[in-house]
Order: C-alpha cells, then sequence, then structure tokens
C-alpha cells in the first residue's frame, strides 16, 4: 500500500464560478505513478464543491441557474442575519453538493467518462484562493 | 495494500431510470475476497449518477418525480440552445447527484443498512449502455 | 497498507436534525494512529445522510429550511400511499445528499477547512440511533 496526493491551488472569481480540475488531479496522478487505485479529490472549505460534469458551453451557465433558483443569494436567512454576511446561499449550495468525489485509476489514468471532468465549483460571494486536495491510495 | 475492482455493465432505459448496483457490487467484492475495505462505487459519464436508497416500490417513482420538478427537463437550457440537444436536465440532475459514492466493507460485504441499496441514476433522455466501477482497496 | 476504522453510534431526534460528527471521527483516527491516508465516513440506513458544512448557529436553521422547501414532508408520495408510513420525504432527501463523504488524512489529522465540519443529517420522521461508520485506508 502507498499513500500520495498533493495540493492543487487555484484562484476563482467565487459567485458560483466552475473550475475544471481534471488537468490538475491528472498531474498529481503522474507525479504519483499509480497504476491502479483510488483517487479522492476534496475540497477545504464550506462554500465550495466538487462534483463531475462534461465542461462544454453552457454547462456552467446552466448549472449557475439552477443553483440561483433553487438556493436564490437574495433572500435573507438566518446564518445571514447572524454574521451580518451575505453568504449564506453559498453554505447552502456546498452542502447540497458535497466536498469530495472519488475516482477509480486505472492504467495510470482517471477513469472518466471521455465527456467527464472533475471541477469545483465556488459559490462564495468572492473571489477565492482555493485548496482542494488529491489524495491517491493505492 | 491491494487493489482491486470490476467493471459493472448495464443497459437502461435512460429517463431517470434506477438501477440496483448492489449485487453486482457484491459481486466484485465476493471476487476479489477481500474482508475489509473500502469499495467505491463510480459511474463513468455525465448524465448519470451514483446514490443509496432504499429500492423500494414507490421510491423510484418518487425519486423522478421530484427530479423532474427541481430540474425539469421541458425547459430550454444553454447547453441545449448550443448543442441543439435535449439532454441538459440530465446533465445537471448527474452534477447535482454525483458519481461515487464509497462503502467501508467489513467481514467481507459492503456496511448497508438492511434497506440500503447502491443504485445507479440514468438521466439521459435514450437508453444507454452504461459502464460502472467498483474498486476495492484494501 | 492497513484498513482500520470503528463505528460512531449517535441518537438523533430526527427531523432534518444535524449532528456534527467530527470529534467523533477525529477519535475514530486517532485510535488508528493513521499519519497519512484516506478516512470514509458513510451512514447505514436510507434516510439519513453524511456532507460537510460549517455547523455554525443558523447553519442548521437554513439547511432545514430549504429542504423542507425543496422536498416537502407535507404532500403525498408514492412510497407512503404504499408503506402507510410519512417518511418519503426522508428517503429523497437522503437519496439526493448521499451517504458518504470521503476526507484526507494529512499529519494524522482531517485535512478540513478550518470552518468545516462533517455532518450527519437524520431526516427521518422519528427519533433514531443511528450507526456511521468510519473507515481509514492508508
Amino acid at each position: 500500500m502507498a499513500v500520495s496526493g498533493g495540493m492543487l491551488r487555484v484562484e476563482t472569481a467565487g459567485d458560483g464560478r466552475i473550475v475544471d480540475l481534471t488537468e490538475g488531479v491528472r498531474s498529481v496522478l503522474r507525479t504519483s505513478a499509480v497504476q491502479r487505485g483510488l483517487a479522492t479529490v476534496f475540497v477545504r472549505g464550506s462554500t465550495a464543491a466538487v462534483t463531475t460534469m462534461a465542461f462544454e458551453p453552457g454547462g456552467e451557465e446552466d448549472l449557475t441557474a439552477l443553483l440561483d433558483e433553487l438556493v436564490p443569494r437574495v433572500r435573507e436567512r438566518a446564518r445571514d442575519r447572524r454574521s451580518g454576511e451575505a453568504d449564506a446561499h453559498a453554505h447552502l449550495r456546498a452542502a447540497l453538493l458535497g466536498p469530495s468525489e472519488s475516482v477509480p485509476v486505472v492504467d495510470g489514468d482517471l477513469l472518466l467518462g471521455s465527456r467527464q471532468q472533475l471541477v469545483l465549483l465556488d459559490f462564495d460571494d468572492r473571489p477565492r484562493r482555493r485548496e482542494i486536495a488529491v489524495q491517491i491510495v493505492s
């Protein structure tokens, strides 16, 4: 057994912006030289999430529109009333989507579909520098 | 340490159809002979998802109705306008639910609840042949 | 390679109640003495979920209000019509959020953000005793 990994650092504009992490995760994987195992991608923080999607034109716009509708940012929420901030919607979206995904590693590569990317969604109401941990067990 | 695994291949009717993967995952697990570890189930592709649920009468109907309401398939979305296809809702549902779940393996079995199954949800607007990777680390 | 772990047992009031699992998971991790690996938290059962959030005043209230809105408990659903119970909303919420999260372990600790806790959400319509498995691979 072995555990290897690395930390991806990305700057985002926040506000629901989606960042493709796939090449960054692949880079950590190549450095590890693992051929078969499990790669877990985990974002630190409570206003961002990790999932997979086809990161193609229209997809980011659709997902942002959906979340704006399901979890609107305008309405006053309990957290905002207490904190004086305006990021309660970001906390809710992050909890709903979750901070981690795990992807099988086979033949030294992520076993993603051909149109499936690992993405970070940053819901915060301001630009952020994010740390995304990539942990590989093999 | 050891990594073992297998690929489940299932044909679905798409359109939100839910497929119970539990016995397939257990079959891969038995072949691996792992007694203690972690089993990760991951669907390749960006219009399907993996979660757990009580796969019982009414459950599939309820979940389909909920997703039809939260993420309707009828409304024109940015992806569909660009692609000329009609599967943007499927991409959104898949990103929301996520492609993977990890289940502890104890005493050679999945540590699921008695009424908890691993399921695939296929949101595509047409029948699909799906590949679901089962990766077991131990 | 090694696999270690433990089971957390918590009693909840159900009804969407959120329980902070972080210290419990850390306790299992300390017992394992693992310095580098992956910790997976998995709730057994089909009416509860695991995610991460800033477990701070207002957060539980906001998340409960959001889920009451997105997946109302009052409306009659197919499962309830068949079972005569009233927990279909709980099954739906659990499937939507998912039962597991995996967190990297680095330097003997969970690599959570400073305001990010591992939480259990119990959606059942009555008090429950829950089993949450913590599986650590290293």
